[in-house]
């Protein structure tokens, strides 16, 4: 019985996400799940791409936390706009959560949407929200061993980002290994080593954006 | 309904919890139940505690993992009793997947137990193993706000190890803050500031499970 009912609220969680990646469509905004475990660096990249891109492009983040609003109040105050979603204990967002903060978001005034999802390497792999990309953040003090305990998560990215590359010189991480594994459990994933902090890397993270928010636009026009 | 089901699988939990106690105070093994997200330092803690203890205390270590055996061969290399429980997706161990574990045990042979929980700082917060006493770890990199994002694991914790104290001076951590706030919403929490990769800081975290170690074993003998 406990799994029947997990079968029928991931089957509707589904129907919504549809839904919901429908109506990006719509709008033409790139929307980003960007998932990872707590403080692996998920408002950290957001702040540095809304830092870069806002002259250009109109961002938007929903911040998913189980408590407190400190992310959305840093995003906002970096010159997004933000909505805070409290999940009240819940480990993940869902695609109704995403959908309540669609209707509360001026959508034809956004090009780019980020989801910073709850900090958890686990549970939010398995709730689609509507995005159209799923972008996940790995920290080097959090080990190179992480794709081997934790593989859903990496098979499902279209993007995974080393992130802390400037802790390099101070810790034990076999970036040559970790790159190999994560590319044997997801061929197509892009992959970029990055310091969210010091910017350094950010490049080829703002031109592969860059790239996905013509698409979506040209996608749209067609 | 979703709601019933979570409650009776809690409750179910809780009773299975209730019973694997009974049957470690019996044996007067002192249970530890690990909990952290990914990365935070959870197996090496546990590697450094048997490389110190055991001469003087039979210790095992259940570990628990979504995939992989790599935290049960390193402990067993260390010297101590390991047993595996893949999780085959589940965020967290349950009570019951405990008890399995305990049928597997030389229960008569051990006086302390470590059961390292899947690396995660939520789920795990809701689930009762029979264990004793809770233990979290939070590494310097993931940084000082996660008590207020993450506040059920720090509520309910025992011992908070602040870990890769090695790292502080590379990173902008405000112990005094991180201690503040962890010590208003747990009054009664300890709290070490460790390495578990130089050894800093550890001494106190051993003498810690030494009184506890006597305690149980005192209860037992009343």
């Amino acid at each position: 019985m406990e799994i029947k009912v997990l079968r029928d609220v991931l089957s509707a969680n589904d129907g919504i996400a549809s839904r919901n990646q429908s109506r990006l469509d719509k709008h033409g905004i790139l929307t980003i799940n960007v998932m990872s475990s707590p403080g692996s660096g998920k408002t950290s990249l957001i702040l540095q791409t809304v830092g870069k891109l806002k002259g250009e492009v109109r961002i938007a983040v929903i911040e998913g936390d189980i408590a407190s609003s400190i992310d959305a109040d840093k995003v906002s105050q970096q010159g997004a706009t933000a909505i805070q979603i409290n999940t009240a204990g819940g480990c993940h967002l869902d695609a109704n959560m995403t959908e309540n903060a669609l209707n509360n978001l001026p959508l034809d005034d956004i090009d780019l949407l980020f989801i910073e999802n709850v900090g958890n390497l686990i549970c939010p792999a398995g709730f689609a929200l509507g995005e159209h990309k799923r972008v996940i953040l790995l920290s080097l003090p959090e080990g190179d061993d992480k794709p081997y305990k934790y593989p859903t998560m990496f098979t499902e990215a279209n993007v995974v980002l080393i992130n802390k590359i400037d802790l390099l010189p101070y810790l034990d991480f076999d970036i040559a290994s970790f790159t190999k594994t994560v590319s044997g459990l997801n061929p197509k994933v892009k992959i970029f080593q990055v310091s969210c902090k010091t910017g350094q890397g950010l490049e080829g993270w703002f031109s592969w954006l860059e790239e996905q928010i013509k698409e979506i636009k040209s996608r749209r026009g067609s």
